[in-house]
């Protein structure tokens, strides 16, 4: 793990929280996309060497809406940047975590990703992302 | 805010929390740490020039048992390193953001810091934090 890629912070509204982010942390964001395989928007606000994304639900069956509606707003998960991701999912299952992509997917901000289950991680959802 | 510093995670038990963190990010905690005045026992992991703090419960009224009773164990704050917290306060307060604490404290890990009220932050406990 080489450092915080980023935090992903679930929102209901992403045009609203954008101007709350704006606000806290001094910058616009750098970039928005969808991912629509995920059902989601995000946006993308660099601070330092790291980022904090936000993620808006676009459809009934995103994890991010089904988050909101369990949790409420707030942070949803922490991504671990990481050299090589198929060779550190293999270490992380080898240690008994359960990967929730057992191949890596491609994630918002030209990255491959990977989910860890919270299960085992003291209720952490954890991502690991390689840059493409 | 000059990058994310740290990560907190409230955990029921510091100790078999932190044998499954040093699995994950291969690397032991650097530094344990009690703050009584909290009622919190921590333990603190670098990644890179990130950390993660595991945060432990010692009293029913520390802010980490009620958010155990409340959500669980999970990530609890993400943590801002700044230059001039006292400035970074004045800023935040006049765009509108409430202060949970008006004057910096002392929290673990030699820094001054200050809680900005999660209401106003899409559910994000944001902690800023100044090195001493």
């Amino acid at each position: 793990m080489n450092k915080i890629e980023h935090i992903g912070i679930a929102v209901k509204n992403m045009q609203t929280a954008n101007l709350v982010f704006e606000k806290i942390l001094g910058v616009s964001p750098y970039k928005e996309e969808s991912v629509p395989s995920e059902q989601v928007n995000t946006s993308f606000f660099k601070v330092g060497d790291n980022k904090v994304e936000l993620l808006e639900a676009t459809g009934p069956e995103s994890a991010i809406a089904k988050f909101l509606a369990k949790k409420g707003e707030g942070i949803h998960h922490i991504a671990f940047d990481v050299e090589d991701i198929v060779a550190e999912m293999a270490r992380l299952k080898k240690e008994g975590f359960v990967l929730l992509n057992e191949v890596p997917k491609s994630g918002a901000d030209n990255k491959l990703v990977c989910f860890v289950h919270p299960r085992e991680t003291n209720g952490v959802l954890i991502e690991l992302c390689q840059q493409i």
